[in-house]
């Protein structure tokens, strides 16, 4: 196999031939691409069903957004008339879309894993179905963590821009949805859609993750919330705030799959920016308080306020070294 | 109302049929989204002005960044001559879209909030074209920040490396555009735009802080500045800065809103990442610096250095548990 | 010059007039926005070379990673029949679009820096084949850093789900391309990579950096990776991880320029989320573990745990003041 042979300088005499002397190597480079892993594990995608991109992604979830806030992000104005005609596309086009989707990813998980295929298409009717069945739920919902939102914060301006601009309501609207494929067992897609979500907002949200109503999540940026997370009513966390899992043993990947591993929530909990839970175990009672960059690895009992006890605080004249 | 109702597996007997039967639920689900709600707080935005998508905000702060650095992110090559040409056409465009865009906005919270709506597309062209007047003068505070940045930096290679590539640059350069708009009071639309900047960099600036020349924010992922924060000349921040309110009672969103709620940064101070700063009374003195992690709610004299005394370090053979 | 005039409330007597009116300010102020700056240091980008706008590069990126998991981002299914052609047409593709993209921003540095710009072209195609020719071995570099990640998140279904949707898989694919031409001393292409890979993930990894096989960012927004940063194989990191440089005169800009300012990280070191490690001088010993929130700026042998002393908590009821 030829080595990697960049086109020594001077040999070729005008620009075209330099670049056609360059193309030349690109047969041989494409078969090394595929020939090269052959002996060692690889990753090639053969003779699978293709997953939708990620930019199709996007466009689901537009429609689900479409659904959820109807007349938010249509750029027709809707009346009590059209609003009709545009919802009733909006859900036949989407229905459409997702259930192929749906069976897609179904059946990739089937050839993949050689498991019985048949009935594929049909069970992705039906959990699209069962899918869009939930939206009218789930529109309630969201109504609940956008009245939060505004009640909770003294920059909002009106529940409108909290709905048009608001990050936590994009994360919590996608997870809404994401959450109920998970539950319904679609491989892949509902990840691919959190992490469509994590892209736009920071905010990474598991699917697997439970979340009650009034939920607010403020700025976001860094918020992670692990796939067992249990979250119950009127929470409020902020940035960088994560809900994660202990430490693991390097091999822990496969010994605790599906094995409660994220901290329980309670109702009526507010966690500041920075702050970490970790655990299965770990729960934080009702109306409790976590205070900022706080680290908690055990439970607290309900009406609990934990702040760090700050460390002490070393001032000296600026025009020293900062150190930091 | 029908239940949720899945097609049961089977019924159907062809993959035509089951897709049929399945879309024969989807005018009832439909109307339940409409209806549902009606008896219950849910958000339809209907007979309202519709407000442009953000992919519309994204191509308006696309042509902004073609005005505050002209030649680099257009595809053209702009020479002496065809400068004004290029230029000339986009201040045209970016004035059109703006205007109405500006009196979209308007009249959506006329509408929505019942108030007088005369004179809103007069309005929208006076404050557009405001904003449009004061382009150059946002021109030359960019530099200002381009080479503050680039002064500071050793990985920076190049003035132009700075405007193509850091997400600082592009957060600032949507900051002092989308804050203008809103001392101008257009509603909604600079929350819109300083969010999509958000989504970009992960650096969220609410439009209301007041931010002074030579302003470097470096990697910026999870930097906080809040509405009503005021950060004076050569100031320096790093990533996950928060510049915040205090913690606020569960109702306090009314109460506060308007309220200065947010630090004031004096001239020539340096945040290090991770540092928070709270509280409208907080002040940091110029020159001072501020080290990493450090979690402030009280105002510092000018010339001071705050750092953490770092919490003492257990160091252990690493084959135990790591406990984190 | 004239003054910023917005149009007096009243004074047209029609939207058409308002506007028309409005619209006649326009040549004036393309005319400041180019000569505003012509005596102090603005920033347009005139008689150079044009650099590709953020979304062409992101095209580029969506080709890479085409050939690096063939198959995984193509919409068409591939067998072992057109996987050869549709592999061999992306190669070809992104081969011109490569050599073109490197040849610009050569020639732009050069036009920029009055340096010589003879031979850019051949540079270009030189520099693109190199790059090309890598895609092989990055191709089994990056099956290594799959397996990592998956067999350490219990969170993690398949490998295919890692490949489609993992943040950290999509920042190391981009940036061990982007490396690969920052060594080849192309000017800010790779730092417009990876600054796209840090919009889509939260992941800042200067292309600088050298990482070994086996790495993995779990979950990732707010990690930072300087331009010196050394990592070995299977190394393990966390969000909101810092890399960083030790803080800076104000002018260290110039002076510390390619300086080793980054510390390094040996074999088999784990990091946990919000650690902050500084220093080009700073070692991690192989199979150390670097607590969560731990804030190192010395080396530690190898085989070392370090952990916070968690600072105090402060526990009371919940309904006082929060204070956070």
């Amino acid at each position: 196999m030829k080595e990697s042979s960049p086109v020594p300088d001077g040999v070729c005499r005008s620009e075209v031939e330099c670049r056609e002397q360059a193309r030349s190597n690109l047969p041989e480079i494409a078969e090394r691409i595929i020939d090269h892993c052959e002996n060692s594990p690889c990753y090639t995608h053969i003779d699978s069903e293709p997953i939708p991109s990620e930019g199709f992604v996007a466009d689901i979830i537009d429609m689900f957004r479409e659904l959820l806030f109807p007349g938010y992000f249509t750029r027709e104005k809707l009346d009590p008339v059209n609003l009709r005609y545009s919802l009733g596309q909006t859900v036949s086009k989407l229905f459409d879309l997702l259930a192929d989707l749906i069976t897609h990813n179904i059946r990739h998980d089937c050839l993949r894993y050689h498991q019985s295929c048949s009935g594929c298409e049909s069970r992705g009717h039906s959990i699209a179905l069962e899918v869009m069945n939930a939206i009218p739920d789930i529109r309630q919902v969201l109504a609940s963590d956008v009245r939060a939102a505004f009640e909770g914060d003294p920059a909002a301006k009106s529940h409108d821009e909290v709905i048009f601009s608001y990050p936590g309501i994009y994360a919590i609207s996608v997870h809404r949805v994401a959450h109920r494929l998970y539950e319904l067992e679609v491989p892949m897609l509902p990840r691919i859609m959190s992490e469509h979500a994590h892209s736009i907002t920071g905010i990474d949200i598991h699917p697997g993750a439970t979340i009650g109503g009034r939920f607010v999540i403020d700025h976001g940026t860094g918020v992670v919330i692990g796939e067992t997370t249990e979250i119950g009513n009127n929470v409020r966390i902020y940035q960088g705030v994560t809900l994660g899992a202990l430490s693991l043993p390097k091999d822990a990947g496969e010994l605790l799959r599906g094995k409660k591993r994220h901290p329980t929530i309670e109702d009526d909990v507010i966690i500041y920016s920075g702050a970490t839970v970790l655990g299965g175990d770990t729960l934080i009672g009702a109306r409790s308080v976590v205070g900022g960059s706080v680290w908690l690895t055990e439970s607290i009992p309900p009406d609990t306020t934990v702040m760090m006890e700050m460390p002490r605080l070393i001032i000296k004249d600026a025009r020293r070294k900062a150190g930091s």
